[in-house]
């Protein structure tokens, strides 16, 4: 298979990428830059028509949004170990990442993107400040979950869902949330940051956690 | 295997009982009144921390998200035939309804309670109109994939994706969008809501399409 990865330094499409890595397969990547708007070029809107970041390109077809991506990389090579074997398990990690996809990303995006929501610069602030707020409420569930799991987010088993959380520990960072409050969820960001597979994608991004 | 699906009249959690209904095995339901505040109380909160529906119990253990439901409904049952068969299919329809559960819900969620988003009233008009703009952008872009495919969403199959689409397009219907331009999102939702077991959750839970 012929995997490559379009994605921004630091977005979300951080999550395939470590995954990617983590696999141990070849892959290309094509780096995006977003804020000069490489995502809503014609070429890319063939690929993702959302013009967002990640597209996964697999034998040349894309393939679009985190939850998919991560759960086809994760379920399509059981032998790589990175996506539970029984089907409560798998079942349990999806909604974990549906809800990370669907509620915790977007209320950060509140914050990041608040022209998304609201057309005035008033109530753009509004949804700025609320969002960061839910953000904030969001990583203590995160930090809650952590706090009954021994290892890795799904217990023993170190799975596609633990680096999708390492993406919004590091945007807690990068947007001066108090995140050394959040113990479990500090102590496993730094496990996963531990990972030789994780160090060599950040340092190919280019990005730190802080 | 013990269902017990927790739902709302009307809600998103219909899609999933669209699903039990159509899957023919047995399970039971328990209403919840979302205007009295059930979703809120403690009994329910250990079932579902987010407060949501739906949450889909499974032999006494709860599961959340839309997302996570209905790929599991239909991936643990193949010979139901609600789920592709072809990993890559699997994975293509994962990807909508991550979409739908992560972009398009929420757009609607903006237009029907903006409070969640930002703290003052003027802000939350606002986005309100955004959401009902980007929820009707969102509904056109369902209408161009419905325009490609021959028959069900994804295909020639009838999945787990189709009775979700109808939530959305009833919502649309509900909050008196032009729905019958979308000629083919009109003729889809015709075409799922002539399926029997479809019947028998409206008239179970006491909906309409108008
Ligand atoms: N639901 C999508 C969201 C993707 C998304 O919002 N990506 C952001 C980066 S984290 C993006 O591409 N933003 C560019 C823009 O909004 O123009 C997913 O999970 O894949
Ligand atoms: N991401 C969740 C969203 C569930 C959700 O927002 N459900 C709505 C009904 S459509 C709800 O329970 N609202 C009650 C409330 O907000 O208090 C899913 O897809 O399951």
């Amino acid at each position: 298979m012929d995997f490559k990865l379009y994605y921004a330094p630091g977005a979300c499409s951080f999550a395939p990428h470590m995954v990617l890595e983590e696999l141990g397969m070849p892959y290309t990547t094509q780096k995006l830059d977003l804020a000069a708007g490489d995502q809503r070029k014609p070429e890319y809107l063939k690929l993702n028509p959302h013009g967002r970041v990640p597209t996964l390109v697999v034998d040349g077809k894309p393939l679009t949004e985190n939850v998919a991506i991560l759960t086809f990389l994760g379920g399509a090579f059981p032998d790589k170990g990175l996506w539970p074997k029984e089907t409560w398990s798998q079942a349990m990690l999806l909604s974990a990442l549906a809800w990370i996809g669907g509620t915790m990303h977007p209320a950060f995006a509140h914050f990041f993107r608040p022209i998304r929501y609201a057309d005035d610069a008033a109530a753009q602030e509004a949804v700025k400040a609320k969002g960061f707020a839910s953000f904030h409420d969001y990583l203590k569930q995160v930090d809650g979950w952590l706090a009954k799991s021994p290892k890795w987010m799904m217990g023993e088993q170190y799975t596609v869902g633990d680096p999708y959380l390492l993406v919004f520990y590091r945007w807690g960072v990068k947007s001066k949330l108090p995140m050394k409050e959040l113990v479990h969820y500090t102590r496993h960001a730094e496990r996963v940051m531990a990972r030789p597979a994780v160090q060599r994608v950040m340092a190919d991004e280019g990005i730190t956690l802080g």
